[in-house]
């Protein structure tokens, strides 16, 4: 039975399907509740909540689902603020904000590591049953403290290296992000281009160095996918994507329209949104900012002075200025419910089987 | 059963597996007579040889072998030469030169395609069952001469578009090159970096939109990568790092050697070696011609200024300045016969589909 293997027993679910914890509103509790209930594991993106949204969502997705879910955290980081980076972004970042009529400049204050503390803590409160990691691996005191919750780990890695730093902190599991992912980058050591590995070459290769089950992500929209990612070494796949323009997803109308109307070619890696690295459908805000990538501050302070901008572009209908993220499979992505694409990605896997 | 498809029934060969058309000597006629020897595809690279070379390596291979082979071939590319670009480019490479001793500079004529007239003649003449193509779709006129003589047809495509343009101009199969590839990129139309598209988003988007048998190639080492690239929607895979490690195949020891004791995350794509981009280990060569690449000559004009680089890093064993050409899958790579690799890949499979 292709559904049956360690990483589905471990977590308890009918089918090793991950839905990608996308933060920024993409991951709303019906979205996660419509994939845990269809068997799946639905994970609620919580890298861009505060505490009580974390606890919010979490508590909204108990009421629509007894079926196991993941939360997926940004593991901290917390860059030095160099005020004339700052204000050279902002320079740089005035254009778009005059158009869209934004008149306030986010203030910058020093990063702090506090939300993703009390997030640690309502993972516990609440027994989330799988909690995910990305942007690296969160001190061991912490591990340790929700291993002995009994909360399953997940880790992000891009590099056999960064999967075997996984295995080793004690992560039960981790997902292996090849190049053609949406979204940011999980690269957490060493440079992201190097780390810019296609999923055909990095499972495998994964496969032969680490003993946790793995989970391939990166390309993987159907059921073509999903198995091919078990014949590759994985245990399971994540779809991020294809779960983007299903019909729960909280992605808005302009996001989920260039999704559905792009080509496999029509994305690219930039900084300029977050001053991390993360895949996007190409358009006017990463054009125009792309002199200045190596100059912005890093991720989150760009994160911050780009958000005011990401959100009027959203309210204006303007997708130019939006963080379209997308991976390279556009073109199966399809807008429906999400139980009907994982219903749809079992059937076509038990077609192949035959 | 799984090695029974379009694909092996239009070339007659027993498994889908097809061994890449490298150029520069790495596919010597012992190489594609083990391959097809073993139920696989043999492919002659005669990208960079003349017609008597050409000729003479093909009659080779039939002393080998009775199985069926292609000889791939490039494209002719006809772009002007200006000599001031060339003088530039000769000033940078200049320190290769020195530290290697050569004195000669190479003299840079008016690029003809007389070659590939007389190979496309060849190929006729000596009665060739497949000729594949990189770097974009010969004419018309050259494609139906072939036809007319039941040569097969292999084209070479990057993105869905290329895939569509094989399809259209009358190819019989086209190979699907992922991101991963070692090796020359085979886009041909759009920007080269547009087309990174990893193999596992590549192979299902192309096949939903073409109807000839697609060969996935990019990443893929073993058993594991050919039957994932079936599932994907391919109807075989081509290997080309996998192969070049063989002991059959020509590679010089130093190029092996690099590759097998390398990481996944440790090549990159540079043009600085042909003027085309291609994906190789990334070597002092790489790195100090990475600030000029933008303004290098055009293929091939820039790959004949630096063969005598290359040549001479070769004999003085100097791996650093040679052109490396390997895909992101280096770990998986062994030293064996190339039957051996045939034989392991089959038996994977088989324990695969158990």
């Amino acid at each position: 039975m292709w559904n049956k293997n360690t990483l589905t027993e471990k977590i308890g679910i009918r089918y090793p399907i991950i839905q990608a914890g996308m933060a920024g509103g993409i991951t709303t509790p019906e979205l996660v509740a419509a994939v845990s209930n269809a068997g799946g594991l639905g994970t609620l993106g919580a890298g861009y909540l505060n505490a009580e949204q974390t606890q919010e969502s979490i508590r909204k997705i108990k009421q629509l689902t007894d079926k196991p879910f993941a939360v997926n955290l940004f593991t901290p980081e917390t860059p030095e603020v160099h005020s004339e980076e700052v204000n050279q972004a902002n320079k740089w970042l005035s254009p778009f904000r005059e158009a869209l009529h934004i008149s306030q400049v986010p203030e910058i204050n020093e990063i702090q590591t506090t939300v993703f503390d009390q997030q640690i803590q309502i993972m516990i409160d609440e027994q989330i049953p799988v909690c995910s990691f990305t942007f690296g691996i969160p001190s061991r005191s912490i591990l340790q403290q929700l291993k002995e919750e009994s909360v399953l780990l997940m880790g992000t890695a891009t590099t056999v290296a960064e999967a075997k730093a996984n295995e080793e902190s004690g992560m039960d599991m981790v997902v292996m992000q090849g190049s053609e992912a949406g979204g940011h980058r999980g690269t957490f050591s060493g440079s992201f281009e190097d780390a810019m590995i296609g999923t055909m070459a990095l499972i495998p290769q994964t496969a032969d160095q680490v003993t946790i089950p793995l989970i391939a992500a990166g390309g993987i929209s159907d059921g073509r996918g999903v198995l091919a990612s078990l014949v590759l070494g994985a245990q399971g796949a994540q779809l991020g994507t294809a779960f983007l323009t299903t019909s729960e997803s909280g992605a808005n109308k302009q996001h989920k329209q260039a999704v559905l109307s792009s080509r496999e070619d029509q994305s690219a890696i930039t900084s300029a949104f977050s001053g991390k690295p993360a895949r996007g459908i190409q358009n006017d805000f990463m054009i125009k900012m792309k002199q200045y990538e190596k100059q912005l501050p890093a991720y989150p302070i760009q994160n911050s002075l780009t958000k005011p901008i990401r959100g009027e572009a959203g309210k204006q209908k303007r997708p130019e200025w939006m963080s379209l993220w997308c991976g390279q499979n556009p073109r199966l992505c399809k807008s429906e419910p999400a139980g009907e694409r994982i219903a749809a990605v079992v059937s076509q896997i038990e077609r192949l089987q035959k």
